[in-house]
């Protein structure tokens, strides 16, 4: 095992862009950021953290793990709602600090635990100095009530 | 003032999810994460950090700005390539802790500094074990050597 939880360890700015060898940057917390894309329309769906454990059971299974920072564990998304994202490509940025989810959203096609399909449902704006959202694109595929037990926090 | 950096302090999970109110979560450092996607054809490009000065700075100018961590300060994007990236909506995540921004590249629309349209241009696999990355959708639209100096951190 290297010093990068298994995978290879990061040397020079050159060598880390144009490299074939992986070698994610995880945070002191051992974690990564993880965007989730569709692949079909392109849209960003959620936002998440993986560590290196979420890593290996995301290609180990073809569906998304995350790790749950308030749970402090792995989660596989889906889990509890049924709303599994089978993931189609995974891609890392020019200095592997981020990974890129691109997914096909199973079950009601829900990404988002408030039941809409993309977690940015609002967009932000400032008028005459004041910060507001408005919300767009918030149609519900599923109502939250029904999918998650009241002690069960959202997956 | 409020105690959220000018923004709306936060309160309950629905109030923040359910609300008009642009309440971001930034991290003990001060920072959110943000993603930008281009509005054309939706791909993700990027992914770099904001405080609420970049947040602030992007509303007033209409372009990107984010916090550079290795520099610690307000870094417009393109200030140094001229790789300006022109913000057509600004949207936040359920939890309000993920800015997305839709940009319309300007300039050589090359939004990585590798020269590359996006710094996704590497894909993960995994064969046999072993972790290697291909390079996917790499053309460059510039040669970073032509554009940023040697003693310059790309921008």
């Amino acid at each position: 095992m290297s010093e990068n939880g298994g995978f290879a360890s990061r040397s020079g700015i050159a060598d880390i862009e144009e490299t074939p060898k992986f070698a994610p940057k995880f945070s002191a917390e051992g974690l990564i950021p993880a965007i989730v894309a569709d692949t079909g329309s392109g849209k960003v769906l959620m936002f998440a953290w993986m560590n290196a454990e979420a890593l290996e059971a995301t290609f180990a299974t073809g569906e998304a793990h995350f790790f749950s920072r308030s749970r402090r564990r792995l989660w596989k998304k889906g889990e509890s709602s049924g709303e599994v994202l089978k993931v189609e490509r995974v891609l890392t940025d020019c200095d592997q600090d981020v990974i890129l989810l691109r997914v096909t959203p199973q079950g009601r096609g829900a990404a988002c635990h408030t039941g809409r399909r993309s977690c940015f449902y609002r967009e932000v704006r400032r008028e005459n100095g004041a910060w507001r959202l408005e919300t767009v694109g918030a149609e519900r595929l599923f109502d939250p009530t029904d999918v998650y037990d009241e002690n069960d926090e959202p997956a």
